[in-house]
C-alpha cells in the first residue's frame, strides 16, 4: 500500500462513492458521445447544483476546460486578462494561446488575486483595429495560492467584464474548495455573474473528470463543435458523467472539498503552534505554503513529496479528500525533527 | 440491466479485467502527470509489445491520438494525405486542420484503402514554395468500412513514404483487431514501417485510454509539450496506465479482438446463410455493413441501435469485446422477422 | 529593356496610368491604414462598380484576399469546398487551413470548374458535432485553366450555398479578364449572388494592389480584425487606393482585360491556324494550355519563359496588359521552327 | 497640395529616390515571387550592409516582419518575450499569438525598454512540460517611446538569450533611425548578436517595403514556406526589392533617417527653449512626447494631426524623413499661441 502525501489533490485516486458510481454505470450498452442515459440525468444533477440555465459538457483535463471554455468566448483577435501566476499562463504550455489564438495578458495580482483597479488599465482600445479586443476576465478560484475570492469580489470583477461587454470566466479546478471555504453553495458561480465556470471533479475525488458550464444558452450554442474539434468529446462520456453523479449526489463535492480544507487549516495551525513556522499566505482552501531553509527542505523532500514554489525556500503542502490527521501529524512530526 | 447493442464497439461498457486494474491502481498517493510507477510499469509492456524503440504517451480520445501524432510529424507548411472516407477526415470536427494547420489531402479508395498509385500524384511540389509540403501518409487500420491492410500493403505504403522522406501514420483506434484478423502481433507497426501509430484502448475493453506510440525517438522527443499544449496531459494518467496494463497483460486484448471479430463473423455467416442478405464489404475485422431495404430498416431501427452509412440503406453492425452468439441470433430473428 | 514573354500577366509591369496615380498619390501626408482621402475616395467607385453595398479593403497578394475572406465566413469547425486544381489547395501552401483551421474539402472538377452535382455529396453532416460543417463554396473565377463560369453557372453555385445557408467566395485573381470574357459589368458579382469576392489588380496592370469585396455589411463587419492580425493592414494604404482608382476610372480594368484576352485569342488562333496545334482547354480569358512534344518545349523553354503544367508537356502561355501582336507573332515564329 | 504633419513617419509620401526606383524596375517581364534580377541584386546590397550571413526576405508590413520572424524561431509550446509597451503586444491586433500560438510574455519596463534583470524571471520552467518554454526576447530598436538601446545594451540581452539557447529579435520598423542614433552601422544587428530583425523601409522614406533579415543560415531554411503561408509572398517582389535598392544605394537609408532624427531633435530643443515645455522622455530618435494642458491639447488637434499616447495630455509628434524646419516652426508658433 502506497503512502499519502501532500503533494497534491491529484495525487490522490478515487473516492470510494466515485468509483461504484463508475462500475454502477458499467452495466450494458449505450450510445456513446454523450447520448446517453447517465449523461442526460448528470447534467439535471448541474442543474440543480449550478441552476437551470447551466449547460455542461464533459471533458478529461483542467486544461481543457480552460482552453476550450475561452475559446467559446472569443474569436482570436480578443484578448483575455489573467493573472501572471495564474494557472492558466504558468502550467498549460501555452494551450489557450495555440487553441484561442488570443492575446493572453498577465497582470501582477495580489496573492494571487485580480482586483478591478489592477484590470482597468489593460481594458482598452475597444474599436481600435490595431489593438487585441479585451473579451474575458479569467480568475482562479480558488487562486494558485489557494486564497479564495468573496462573493463580493467575483461581483465586481463580473460587473466591470459586462460593463465592457467582457465576458467572465472562472478556472474551477478547485471550485468546491473555495465554495466550501466561503461557505456557499455551487450556484454562487451563476449568482455571482460568472459567465463560464471550468468546474473540476478530479481533484475533488474523481478518477478523471472536468467539465465546462455555461450560464447562458448562447455560448453554450456551437461548443460541440468546439469540443469536438478541441479533441475533447469522449466516446464512453457515461464513466465521466458517473463520476459527476457520485460527487453531486448528497453533497459529497461538498464533504470531500471540506474535508481537504479542514486538513490543511489544521496543519496550518499546528505549524504555526508546535514549530513556529507560519504560512505565506492565507490559508482559505486545502493547502499551506511556508518558507523552509535550505537544510530542513532537502530533509523533507528526502522523505516527503510536495512541489517548491520558488528558488528561496518557499513549498506547498496540500491536503486531499483523503488526508488523514495522522498524516498531518506525521508531516510536522518530520518537520520538527530534521 | 441494459442490452447490448450492435451500435459501435465504443457503446459496450468496461472489461471486467480492465475495472480491476483500475480498482488495483486505486491505492494511496502517486505523483500527477505520468511519474507514477503504474505509467512506468506500463510504458515496459508497450516496449515488450511493440518493440524496443516505442516510446508510448497516453491521451483520453482517439481524435487526440490522430491530431497530436499528426502535429508531432508536421510543420504548418505540411500536407497529409488520408482516405476521403477516413475517420479524420469525416468524423473529427476538422481537428486535424486546426491543431496542426496542415492542408489534409482527401483522395478517393477503394474500400477506404489507400494504394501508392492512389496516392502517386498528389506527393508532388517538393521544393516548391507555393504548394504545400507532402509529409504525411495516414491510413486506418482497420479502415472505416472495417477492411484490413495487408502486412504487404502496409510495407508498400511505408517505403512510398520513406522514399519520399515522408512519415507514414496509422490510425489504430481498432488495431487490435486488425491485428487479429492478420493473425499478427501487435509489433506488426513496427516492422511494417509505421512511424506513429494511435493505438486504441477504448474500442478494446478500455473504459478511456488511448495512446500515441512513436518507433523513432526524435519523433517522440518533444512531444511532452504537444501534449500539454493539446490539452491532453492527465493528472491522474496512472488509471489510464492501468486499463494498458490489463489489455497488455496475457494478451487480452488480442481475447477481446478475436472475439469481436468472431462474432462479426459469425454475424455475416448467420446473415448470408439464413437471409441471403450479403456484406457490402469484406469483413475483415469486427463489422458487418449490409444495405437493407426501407421498410426493413425502419423496422428494426425501433428495435435496434446501429449506424446508417449513407441514406440508401447501408448499415453497420458493429461486434464488441462483450457481444454474445445471444446477441447474434437475436438481431438475425429480427432482420427475417421485419 | 528586358523583353516581354507569356509566363504569366503578374511577369509584367505597371500600367502607366496607374504609376502616374501612385505619383499623384505621392504628395504631402495623409494618415495612415486607410483613414486617407484616396482610400475613401476609392471605395465610393468600388460601389458604383459593383453595386452599393459592397464594402472593399486593400491587401497585398492574392493569398492573403482569399484566406481573410474566407475567414470572415468561417469559424474554424466549419468545411470550404474547392476545387482539387485551385490556386486555394495547390498553390497558397496551405495558408487557408493554417489560418481558418477549417477543413478544405477537394473536390474533381471539369476543366477546373465546379458544379452543384459534383458538390452535393460532400454537403452533409450539418449539426452532427463530428463532421466539419460546410459553410463555403470557394470557386476562381476564371478558373485555374482559364475557364470562364457563366452567369448561369454561378448563379447555380449560389443558389446551391444558400439554400444551405453556406456562403460563396470568388478567388477573383483575374476576375477583370472573366467578366471581360462574359460581356458583362464588375456587377456581374453581386448579381449572380457572391457574398465575398477577392477582387485582383495586380495581374490587371497594377505594381501590388488586391482587395477583398463583402456584399454584406455583416461579413464585413469585423473584418477590420481579421485583416490586422491577418497582417495585411498597411501603413500607406492610400497607394494601393490609388492604384485601384486608376483601374476604375474609365473602365482601365476592361480595356486592360480585353486586350489580355484578345492577345490570348490571337494565340491561340494562329496557333490552330498556322501550326496545327490546338488548345487543350477553351480559350475563355487571357491565357492558351497546349500540349508539346518534348523537344519542342526543351527548345522553347530556351528562349522563353513559361509553365509547364504537368509532366507530359502540357504547358500554359499567358497573354498581359501589355502583350503585342509582335509578341504573339515572336512566339509563333519560334514554335514554327523548333 | 496636402501639408506635412508630424503624426507619424508612415503619413509620408515616398521619397523621390525610391519613387524613381520603382519607375526605373517598370521595364518589361520578369519573373514573379522574387526570383527577378532586382530581388537578387538587392539581396547583395543587404549582405553588404548587415554581413555576409544575411539572408534578406520582403514582406509588405511590419506585422508581417514581426510575425513571421518570430514564427520561423519557435514552435507553438515556445514563449516569446518583449514589453508591455511594445507594438507587438499592443498594436497588431494579436497577430503574434494567433500566427505563432506561442505564448507572448508581457513585461513592465522603463521608457519602453527591457533588460536582463528584468527579463530573468520569466525566463524559466526549461524542459517542464507544464510550462511554455521560452524562445525568443524581442525587444523595439528603437523602442515605441523612441528611446534608443545601445550597443552594450544588445549585447547584453542577445548574450542572456544565447545562453539560454534562446534567440534574439528587433522590431526594427525605424531601425535607421535608432542605428543613426548611435552614429552606427546597419550591422549593428549582426554585431550585436540579433538573430532576426525585422528591418522597415515604408518608415524611412519607401512606399510599402518592409524585410525580414536572419544572421544564421539555419532559421532562414523553411523561411520561404513561412512566408508563403503568411501570405506574404508578393508576385511582383521587383517593387519592393527596387524600393530597398534605392534606400541602400548612397546611404539613403542614412539620410533619411537623419533628417527625421535631427528634425525632432530641433522640435526638442525649440520646445523646451521657446515654449518651457520638457519632453517625457529622453528624445533619441525621431518623435517627441509631450505633455499638454487638456485646453491647448484640443486647439492643436483643430490644427494638426498626432497621436494622444495617454488620457492625461501626453501625446506625440513625430517626424519624418521630409519633415522641414518650417514644420517645426509653425508647429512651435501653435504651441506658444494657443
Amino acid at each position: 500500500m502506497q503512502e499519502r502525501g501532500f503533494g497534491s489533490d491529484n495525487n490522490s485516486g478515487i473516492h470510494p462513492a466515485v468509483l461504484e458510481a463508475i462500475i454502477k454505470a458499467d452495466c450494458g450498452h449505450t450510445p456513446a458521445y454523450g447520448d446517453d442515459p447517465y449523461t442526460e440525468s448528470v447534467w439535471r444533477k448541474f442543474k440543480d447544483n449550478f441552476g437551470l440555465t447551466a449547460e455542461t459538457f464533459f471533458v478529461t483535463t483542467g486544461t481543457a476546460a480552460n482552453v476550450l471554455a475561452l475559446s467559446a468566448c472569443t474569436q482570436s483577435w480578443n484578448s483575455i486578462i489573467c493573472a501572471r501566476t495564474s494557472h492558466l499562463h504558468v502550467d498549460e504550455c501555452g494551450a489557450p494561446s495555440k487553441f484561442t489564438g488570443c492575446t493572453m495578458i498577465q497582470i501582477d495580482g495580489e496573492n494571487g488575486k485580480l482586483t478591478v483597479p489592477l484590470i482597468e488599465p489593460h481594458v482598452c482600445g475597444f474599436g481600435d483595429k490595431h489593438h487585441p479586443q479585451p473579451k474575458v476576465i479569467s480568475v482562479a478560484q480558488p487562486t494558485e495560492f489557494e486564497t479564495v475570492y468573496t462573493r463580493k469580489e467575483l461581483c465586481a470583477l463580473a460587473d466591470f467584464a459586462h460593463k465592457h461587454k467582457m465576458l467572465f470566466h472562472i478556472d474551477g479546478a478547485r471550485f468546491a474548495n473555495a465554495v466550501v471555504s466561503l461557505n456557499e453553495k455551487l450556484s454562487l458561480a451563476r449568482d455571482s455573474g460568472v459567465d463560464v465556470l471550468s468546474f473540476g471533479g478530479t481533484k475533488n475525488g474523481a478518477m478523471l473528470a472536468e467539465s465546462v458550464i455555461f450560464f447562458e444558452h448562447e455560448l453554450a450554442e456551437k461548443f460541440k463543435y468546439i469540443q469536438k474539434q478541441g479533441m475533447q468529446t469522449v466516446s464512453k462520456t457515461r464513466f465521466i458523467a458517473a463520476q459527476f453523479d457520485a460527487l453531486l449526489s448528497n453533497e459529497l463535492w461538498r464533504k470531500n472539498a471540506l474535508h481537504a480544507n479542514e486538513m490543511a487549516a489544521l496543519l496550518a495551525r499546528t505549524l504555526r503552534e508546535e514549530t513556529g513556522y507560519v504560512p505565506e499566505y492565507p490559508v482559505e482552501a486545502n493547502s499551506v505554503f511556508v518558507r523552509f531553509g535550505e537544510y530542513k527542505l532537502r530533509a523533507l523532500h528526502g522523505k516527503w513529496f510536495f512541489y517548491d514554489w520558488d528558488s528561496k525556500g518557499l513549498c506547498r503542502f496540500m491536503a486531499s479528500f483523503d488526508t488523514t490527521e495522522d498524516d498531518v501529524t506525521a508531516l510536522i512530526e518530520d518537520i520538527k525533527k530534521y
